[in-house]
């Protein structure tokens, strides 16, 4: 049951391209629909093999048993207002924004004829925009479904299928339990990246040419446009606000071993880190 | 005149067996000795084409004009104490430890017979040994020379030709000054990391499948082997200390603006470590 007869992607960015991409390639629907804001990114929607553009938002999801919010956070409320008088009824609407809560709020603007239901393809690049898109993004990606408990059971496991067709591996959970999960492995991550940079870059002693691949990789995130991350980052404020001052403990407590010498502590939080570091790799 | 007669490198781990690749590939001596600590890596230095391999370092060091210190930063010393007797007159003696003024004192240990210049090849990885010695390792990386300034010049020009002839770009600062470059460069950055992957870890939210390549680059470099590491951030711990107190502070700044939902201040914050980040990568 994961065929839709149309699917409509509103806001085709990085993401959002990719799943008309992957949508066209793995024939996920009868027919693709798709918008974004800017003529520009329109033009370069309209060289998708097999998707139909539109000039607004609200003639885009005509007829979409399925439609695809991929908007950035902070504009999905008046993304949902725009299609709102344009939905089918029964149609299954989502989005992709990396926080869910704040979107389940924003949902509720949307007629009570269609269900919402947030998704979080945990897929992404520094890099954004529909040009950057590509079929396989979601390609052994995991995928977060975040149900209310409230909807259709059948119109929960249509929008697992319709991931996995896409080449997801799906999990659900509520919309708080994820902005959690997220805060702590993208959120925190993305914010201490970029505080990294900023001392590297401040520093009077910053020399590019000591600038290895350590440093490069160490600060990789930190290269994502920051219209998108500061919507992200305040959404979910309370969660990143926590992440970030357990960050600093860390940091406090290792500098603090480092200042006295303390070789067998140096030692011991190295290890922990490195005990961790090779977990992640070995559970992919 | 980058040809030695004979190179012998003790200690022949990552870097160590990797100049003795590079060195053989490009016929960068006449012939080529190695030694390291374990048998183990012993027997794997033997099946190295063209490399002579030793019991002993001392004996190792036997009619070398290059000899290659590549074991780890505090047993540098040691090494030195060791190949003392067997060092020829008018050999020069390098290194490839990650700080370069500790190095310089443990120096004094070697008989005046001999010339002791600093390397550190901007190259390696979070896997460590032998067994990942590659002999493409240096082409196209920086390695710094850290004379004292009382060296015969031509000693000094020959250990840049021989870096050249392994491929790497050479660039001359003295000892002082390369510690506080690479301390902002990668031992402040190798910190974070570990800061980070254990902020990450010990979060009752973590759930690995929310951890996305994001996350695994900014903490890939906290995989280092924590023994190599606590020797390098603990002989160059006063500048290690500073950078770590401006993460922090950049940190904190950053979480303040998050928690007080100021916008403006945290787009601003984000936008200078993206250009900052972008900078790196045009630096290239």
């Amino acid at each position: 049951m994961s065929h839709f007869n149309r699917i409509a992607v509103i806001g085709a960015g990085l993401i959002g391209g990719s799943v008309l991409l992957a949508a066209s390639r793995r024939k996920a629907a009868g027919s693709l629909a798709g918008w974004s804001h800017s003529r520009g990114s329109r033009d370069l929607l309209k060289t998708f093999a097999g998707v139909e553009v539109f000039e607004t938002a609200a003639e885009a999801v005509k007829g979409a048993d399925l439609v695809l919010i991929g908007t950035p956070v902070d504009k999905i409320k008046e993304t949902l207002m725009a299609i709102a008088p344009g939905l089918k009824a029964g149609a299954i609407v989502t989005d992709v924004g990396s926080v869910k809560e704040s979107v389940q709020r924003d949902a509720k603007v949307l007629p009570g004829s269609v269900t919402f239901i947030g998704s979080h393809p945990m897929a992404g690049s520094e890099k954004a925009g529909a040009a950057q898109a590509k079929a396989d993004l979601f390609e052994g990606r995991v995928c977060f479904i975040t149900p209310t408990g409230n909807e259709d059971a059948a119109a929960v496991q249509r929008l697992h299928d319709f991931w996995k067709s896409l080449g997801s591996i799906t999990t659900e959970c509520g919309a708080k339990q994820h902005d959690a999960f997220v805060a702590i492995t993208s959120h925190v991550p993305h914010a201490s990246a970029a505080a990294l940079m900023l001392a590297v870059a401040h520093s009077p002693q910053f020399n590019i040419a000591a600038a290895g691949s350590g440093l490069r990789d160490a600060t990789r995130i930190a290269a994502g446009e920051e219209n998108l991350w500061v919507s992200i980052l305040l959404a979910n404020a309370d969660q990143v606000v926590a992440g970030l001052s357990s960050v600093e403990k860390n940091l406090q407590e290792l500098r603090d071993a480092i200042k006295s010498g303390d070789k067998a502590k140096v030692e011991a939080l190295l290890k922990a880190a490195r005990v961790a570091r090779q977990s992640l790799d070995s559970s992919r």
